[in-house]
Formats: structure tokens, C-alpha cells, sequence
């Protein structure tokens, strides 16, 4: 394996490989894509000024095989930023090869850059293999339940 | 019970309150509360023009009894921001008498004017009365754990 992996922020000139990628992971999981409006509002939160997100793709000779979503919470004990990482996705292909330990060592690299007391995930209950890494590079497990409500849900 | 709660978003004036109800969340979590650096920071963060987080007090008779704090994370399926409640916490004497309800309602009301998809919000496993009062709102629990690398665990 001599390819190297290449790292680049999401832009105008990449976004519909974004996209593209989003699209795959909605394939994988079986849940509907992005609809034409809300692609619109990603490209806007996403590439504004002030974004309400970062994402990074990964490409290997060229073509677009995986990315990351990230963006900062706080820790009110620690006074200070936390990375969280919303999304990493591999295309299929490209899985057990390293690309997404390397995607995921940039993450820890940008908490460590931007001054983060923590970076924090959440992993389904039934993803092993993630599990599994998550295990392998020491995270800790937090003895908490993530709870929910949609916007249905609301109004009261 | 005549008494009305008003709820403030923190300011130079009512810091104190703020920094005395995080402490006092500390003592309930078995957690240790700030230190002078992190207090300092808290404010920082807490009170510059593009804060880091948004809290709010609950006032009894002018009493500091309880505070939030939450800030905006992001579906990136939904394409729309999430508001994310990091803490809730009512001092001891004043519960099991609506106000926990009265500033949770506060966020699903905040989470409705600034346009989210969802409100989101961890709970510790063993914390029983507020699992409850989850549950009992129709909150839904997802399969997911939550995992955590502090920054003593960045460098690799």
C-alpha cells in the first residue's frame, strides 16, 4: 500500500465529492440522503464565515473515499472546548487499511491544535469493528445514555 | 406554591450565582468543580461576543436555585442545528417541584426559535429520577455509547 492519503477541508471545488460521500453513507445505512434543501443548507452552514460545522475529506489518487464531520462543544468542568466527532465514514472499498485510523489521528490532531480538553464520539451499540478500535486506542466508555427529542416533539 | 421562577441568561451581574450552582453540580456528581483557571475561562468563554456556550439562571425570590447550559451542535443528515443541553441542575431543596421542568421546557423553546431539528442530552446511568423524567417526556434513548479521549490521550 504506497497510496497516501490526502486530507482537504470541505470547499466549493470538493463539495459535491461530499456530497457524494454523504450519499454513500446513507446507502450503507439505508436512510434517505440528503434532499435537494437540505443540501443547500449544508453547503451554506458548512462553507459560511462562521460554520456551523467542519468536514474534511479523505482522497486517495485522487477520488474521494471517506470524510470526517467535526465541530466544538464545551466542557463546563474543564472550562474549555471539546472536539466532537459528528461523522468518519470509509467508502466500503477502502476499509482495514488504515485510512480511517489516519482520518481519526487528524481529529485528535485538531483537538490538540485548537486547545481541546477532550474529543468525544458516540458509536452504535451494535458497530464492533468501531467498538472494537475505539477499545484498541483507549477511549474511555462514559457510563451515560444520549437522549432525544425532534423538532416534532417540540411543541408542547 | 405561588412563587415564580425567572430565568436570566448569565451576565457580569449574576456570575457568581452561576460559578456557586456549577460547584454545587459538582458536589452532586462526584465530580471536581472548576478551579480558579477554569472559572476564569468560564467567564471568558461564557461572556465574549461569540460565546462558547449559552447558560441561564433560575431565580426564586432572587434565589440562584438552578441553571442550564447548552450550546449548538449539528445534524448533518437533518442539515439543521441541534441544540445540545449540557447541564441541568436545580439545587436540592427545589426539586420534585416543577422548576427542573420549567427550565428543560425553557430549552425546548429555545431549541423551536433557533431553527433545530433536535434537542440533545446525556444523562448518567445511575441517575435514576432523571432517567424518569426522560422517559416520562417521551425522550427517546439511543443505542449509543459515548466515548471520550481526554487531552492526556492526544499525543500519540
Amino acid at each position: 500500500m504506497t497510496s497516501k492519503l490526502i486530507i482537504e477541508r470541505i470547499s466549493e471545488s470538493n463539495f459535491d465529492d461530499f456530497i457524494y460521500l454523504i450519499e454513500k453513507l446513507a446507502e450503507y445505512e439505508k436512510l434517505d440522503p440528503p434532499d435537494a434543501q437540505a443540501k443547500i443548507r449544508l453547503k451554506r452552514d458548512g462553507l459560511s464565515e462562521d460554520p456551523k460545522y467542519e468536514a474534511y475529506l479523505g482522497f486517495l489518487n485522487g477520488k474521494p473515499i471517506g470524510y470526517i464531520i467535526f465541530f466544538f462543544t464545551y466542557s463546563s468542568f474543564l472550562a474549555l472546548p471539546t472536539l466532537y466527532l459528528e461523522d468518519i465514514f470509509i467508502l466500503k472499498d477502502y476499509r482495514r487499511e488504515g485510512f480511517g485510523q489516519k482520518m481519526f489521528n487528524f481529529c485528535v490532531k485538531q483537538a490538540q491544535i485548537r486547545g481541546c480538553g477532550r474529543m468525544e464520539w458516540c458509536v452504535l451499540t451494535w458497530n464492533e469493528p468501531a467498538i472494537k478500535f475505539y477499545e484498541k486506542i483507549g477511549a474511555s466508555r462514559l457510563n451515560w445514555y444520549f437522549y432525544r427529542l425532534t423538532k416534532d416533539e417540540f411543541i408542547k
